[in-house]
């Protein structure tokens, strides 16, 4: 079950890429390191969502781990084997950059989560758009449990619930459940593992139907305006609706609305 | 059903204003058009929200749709009728700006919602203080339906809800229950619909019965201190508070409080 | 029951004080007066939480109020004593600091909440890290009963909660029933009371069990990078974290974890 990555071409192996219609799953691929951020997964991460944001025809991406994890963190053993505080800061560097790329992603990311999360691959589901999740997947930053604070994921996770249940999560190491997770905000929703992959397949065919200029420019402004006040927010909102009513896809909806609500009507005025 | 609005004159036609003790009720009276923030229903509101200001008599705003909606937020037929940038740019910035003067306003602003609330229909509910619905009210901000994101709506909603949730309402367009919207925070209560005006008199008459100052006080503040850091946050509010124990409202209150906790215990001392 | 504060030697009175293995047990023990923050209790709060911080020994801090409530505010009478604007702002600024000072206390602060937490005495609640309530107690921000809207209580209090669930409290001055301030999560969970004891000696063991440096460092930087946008906060996180791989607790922890993670395998591989 454990893999070695061949340093030549460590994609592949690492991070499998598969499309369907709009939709592109990324899986993590590393079962045997419960597919763990190692430099060379962070890497193949960004260089899979480099050439996705590219990619027109891809609507949509879904984050998966292969087997019972989805993601433990960093790579304790390659962690380990740096020894200087540059490398440590490079690498946690590295990661921080991966985690504010998906929010740069011009698609919506959508984490789908069966098994453990933990210290950066909880951040991981922090950090993607959406998160939907199996009733048996559990979460925790649990760094603090072997004497590391898991202080990059908490950025990631105290945007994302409440800053007492963040911090008894950080302080404690503790896992919580699915269902916590969802009634926290940590993720959308938990079902049973069985129904999954239909929920996860409803949500990216109602965002694959959406323009995808206008989900782009509506999740960069999205988290643009959540780093500032309100008044300063509405003015970006504002000129960023005002912009997105110049598009045709805008147009070409409303038009088709109105023109839609008022066709039954004909009859009714005859 | 449907109504036209007589530009001579709309506010009578398009906002009902009603009194009743401190409580004035706000009606947008639309129904036809689902209660659409139209310019003329901008204007009508912004103008009734000026006057109430100085309207020392009145205590809390109530706001309420006619009809089946809430509101279905902007007019569509309007917005396509103009073709420039700048004049959707001020459209939408005369829109934040009435948000805005909902937070601004010195009485408490209540939403009571029944039916749909769409888009900047359910921005208006975010943007009133309080908001109450009837269990069958549900919520959206649906714009990306039709190829236009939600930008000005997911300000106000994206500071009321958690980011994950926030995000899957704008990128999805898909409604949610008033259950679902109580979870979340968007909302203060779901209650059945025989039961929404019991509950909105309820709160009328516990905020009716404070000091209409110290109120007006409190709810600037509390929206001031939300936009800065903590320290800074302090610092305003405790400013607040000692000019609070300053005016005749609280010191009276305290008096009264205090004199009540000794008197009853006299009788004991006999 | 009622205690009198003797000028002299306040502490002992006010403030009681035991430790147990690494956990302290601050009670705030002036039951007559509902445990009220008066300017002496505020001293004596100030006082341990300053001798705590360096007594390496603590772990971890437990704040209980004695009697039949947490604690209930500020000392009415006492404030109405003071008659200028310059003495009451320096009471809130005094308080103030207390509240934040929780925040930069190098241990984790436990509120364990029986009975009612009012005003300064909610907002004392929201400010320590976590906190633990029995299904009994209640929580409100009731100044505005009195013509004094809680000004600093909503400072602590919308940092714990949504927005319109504080406005709800702050405006009205109504009770909150301890299942709903954990819904809100103002406090991390409630349980019967005779299920409290048992859940604060968990949280104070698990915490008790990390490394007291990474607890340090890590609630300090948890409370900072809250305070700034994302990018800067992944900035000062990342540091953070290289700062403590450098630390001996985590470099042995990690040691540890890999080492036990490969010696079970070892019997396999025969």
């Amino acid at each position: 079950m454990s893999l070695t990555a061949n340093p030549a071409e460590p994609q592949p192996l690492l991070l499998r890429t598969e499309g369907a219609g709009g939709c592109t799953t990324l899986t993590l691929n590393a079962p045997g390191k419960l597919n763990a951020l190692s430099g060379a997964m962070l890497d193949a991460l960004d260089a899979a969502l480099g050439q996705l944001a590219q990619h027109a025809a891809c609507r949509v991406i879904v984050l998966r781990g292969a087997g019972r994890a989805f993601c433990a963190g960093h790579d304790l053993a390659e962690m380990m084997a740096m020894d200087e505080f540059a490398q440590h800061r490079e690498l946690f560097a590295r990661c921080s950059r991966l985690m504010l790329k998906i929010q740069q992603q011009p698609q919506p990311v959508i984490a789908c989560v069966e098994g453990a999360a933990t210290a950066a691959g909880c951040q991981l589901v922090a950090a993607c758009d959406l998160a939907y999740a199996s009733d048996a997947a559990r979460f925790a930053v649990s760094g603090i449990n072997l004497g590391l604070f898991c202080a990059t994921p908490a950025v990631a996770l105290s945007r994302n619930v409440g800053r007492k249940a963040a911090l008894e999560m950080l302080l404690t190491g503790e896992f919580i459940s699915a269902q916590r997770a969802e009634q926290l905000g940590l993720i959308n929703a938990a079902v049973p593992a069985d129904a999954l992959d239909a929920l996860i397949e409803a949500k990216v065919a109602a965002i694959s139907a959406k323009d995808s200029g206008a989900l782009a420019e509506g999740k960069r402004l999205f988290y643009r305006q959540l780093e500032t006040g309100s008044a300063a927010a509405y003015q970006m909102a504002g000129a960023s609706m005002a912009c997105g009513m110049q598009q045709a896809a805008a147009h070409d909806g409303i038009d088709g609305f109105l023109a839609a609500k008022t066709a039954p009507k004909a009859p009714r005025m005859t």
